[in-house]
Order: C-alpha cells, then sequence, then structure tokens
C-alpha cells in the first residue's frame, strides 16, 4: 500500500453547494446583506464527498468541509447534542444557506480572545441552544481548504416551514451581537426541498 | 467581477512539501516513529502556493496550510511574537519537517479539553518558548484540505547545525508529554540546505 494514498473520509467531511438551474433545492430567496452579492441561481444542489459537478453548468460553487469543534466546550457540547436533531427530517422542508465571510481583525485574534468575543459577549453557543430542536443544523469550514475560497463559513439549516419565523429571530440574534462586526461578508439563501419541474 | 472568483492568498498559506530525486533540501535520515513509514527519498522541495508540481516524478507530497493560532492566547502570543525568529535565516542550514497525525480521541475533544491537554498538562507552547530563537517553525494544517491527508500537522523547523542537539531536546520534551498519547503517526525528516550536484 502507498502511505501517501488516503481514502476519502467516510462520513464525508466535504460539502459543495452548487447554485445553478438543478438541485434537490429550489432557491426562495438570495440577499447578500455585507459585501457582494452571488449570482442569480435558481436551484441549489448539495454534494457529499468529493463527487460535486465541475462548475460549467452552474451559477457558483461553494465548497466547506465539516471540522472539530473551535469553541464549545464539553458542557456546552452535551447540552448541544442532548437537544439537537439530524439533518433530512421528513417534515424539515425549508433550508437555509449562510456563508459567511470574517475580517482580518477576527482572524488575526487569539483563541482566548475569539472565544470572549463569540461567547461571553455575544452568546453565541447559548442563543443557537435555545433554538433546538427545531432548527437542525451542519457547520462547514471553508478557510483551511486547499483552493482560497469566498466565505470562510457555509451553515446549513433545515427546519419545517412554520419554524421560519422562529429561524429569523435567530438570525436578528446573532447579527445584533458583538461577534457580527467582525462578519464582511454575508449572504441568506432561503430553499424549499421541491422536485424539479 | 465574478464574486466566486477568489485569489491565492498573499503572502501564500498553502505549502506543499515534496520528497523524490530534486529540491533544495537533502534528506539525512527519515525516521517513522510511530504509524506507517514514509517511502524513501533523497530529496525535498518546499513549495508555496498552489506552484507544487505533480507528483509523478515524486515518491510523496504532502501539502498543509498556515492558518488562525488554536490555542494560544494573547499573552503567550506576545512572549512567541518577542523571541521568535522568522525561516530562511543564511545560518539555518539545518531543517526537519515533522508529520504528525493525532487519533480520534483528539479531534472529538471538545476546545477546553484540548487546550487543557495541550498546554496545562503538557506545557507545549511554554516548551517551545523556551528552544526560541535558536529554533524557528511554521505549523502547517492539513486536516482541513480539500482531499484527505496522510497526516494533521506538517512542522517545518529550521536552525544551525550546532543547535540540532537543542532541537532534539525539545523533540525530547514534546515526545514525553501527555498530548503525545494523542499522536498515533509521526515522521521526522532531517534536512540540509545543499545545492544538488
Amino acid at each position: 500500500m502507498n502511505p501517501i494514498v488516503t481514502l476519502p473520509s467516510n462520513p464525508p467531511r466535504l460539502f459543495s453547494f452548487v447554485g445553478g438551474d438543478r438541485g434537490l433545492w429550489r432557491i426562495r430567496s438570495m440577499d447578500c446583506l455585507v459585501g457582494d452579492p452571488l449570482p442569480q441561481a435558481r436551484r441549489l444542489g448539495v454534494f457529499a464527498g468529493e463527487a460535486s459537478p465541475g462548475t460549467s453548468l452552474a451559477s457558483w460553487k461553494l465548497d466547506g468541509i465539516t471540522s472539530n469543534e473551535r469553541y464549545v466546550n464539553r458542557a456546552e457540547k452535551a447540552a448541544l447534542t442532548a437537544k439537537q436533531e439530524d439533518l433530512h427530517r421528513p417534515a424539515a422542508t425549508y433550508a437555509a444557506l449562510i456563508p459567511i465571510r470574517k475580517n482580518s481583525a477576527w482572524w488575526t485574534s487569539t483563541q482566548d480572545e475569539r472565544r470572549d468575543v463569540l461567547e461571553v459577549q455575544s452568546r453565541h453557543i447559548a442563543i443557537g441552544l435555545r433554538y433546538l430542536p427545531a432548527i437542525a443544523r451542519r457547520l462547514h469550514h471553508c478557510r483551511d481548504l486547499t483552493a482560497s475560497q469566498p466565505f470562510d463559513f457555509l451553515t446549513w439549516f433545515e427546519y419545517a416551514p412554520a419554524d421560519e419565523t422562529i429561524f429569523d429571530g435567530l438570525l436578528r440574534e446573532l447579527r445584533a451581537s458583538a461577534e457580527w462586526a467582525y462578519v464582511d461578508r454575508e449572504c441568506d439563501i432561503r430553499l424549499v426541498r421541491e422536485v424539479d419541474g
């Protein structure tokens, strides 16, 4: 065996979000709140692993990878795990993709400074906990992928249509926090799972 | 401008370490202390950015990316910055590449647990500080690159030949620490900067 060859991780950690004319999800709205907008697209496909298509037929492709926890401590992790639900619930036919980039002041901060902003000042983890289990989520990191990416994080949320008002409340709380002063690009893409036709 | 296109970072954050028959560095020794060995190679090339060659002529290629601090706090960062020297010092003709992989117990730990092992129990940052400025280093992360990698970290060290005994002391201290119980693959490649001929 060539000790350099490594198999893709199982379950996959790399995900691609491809905006264009295809995909399981119909884009209901796409707003860019800070920074450059994304090109318009009608539908979104989500691809796991390295199986994502090229971008020749797509408007755009955003890649992200799930990774180890960067801020939560053991007590917070236990609280989150006890309350959160998985993705792909049949009733969760609404989704949102929120790509975010943070500025260099964030990235040159040390770990203790970032934890202070994220949780002590902004209550990011505590706020998120209050919206479980209605809102299921998966965080993808983009910053340490091989090729430079236009965003640092892609967060994918799934919820039932009746919970969209709740979801808006979550975003309103986070966007009002001290942490969001470090966000220099943010888009908000709302989706519905709907067979193409 | 296509808002999806992003330029490579400047200065580059992605580095490739290519073992084979070419490169500025002659491999003096290559030991794998834990886990599978790497294929033998005579020389090593270090490439910045996305300019690394293919692996057709090489024995192996290891990619890593510099990233934000994961553990150091502001006080530690200030102490390190005050004492550390840059890479590429003319007298630092010796180098070492230490690829490391950590096990799943490490990666499923929370941030507070990992900090506790790394610094409270193991004094990783404090130990490293004592070896500055003789040993210059650059840490590369591999775990969140697009393609799965055989290691999680690549640390590159440069020092003068007279300081190799000191460098061995640094490794001895770290390898005896609680943190190293989480290391499930480690190689130790020693190099000298020497024109090919």
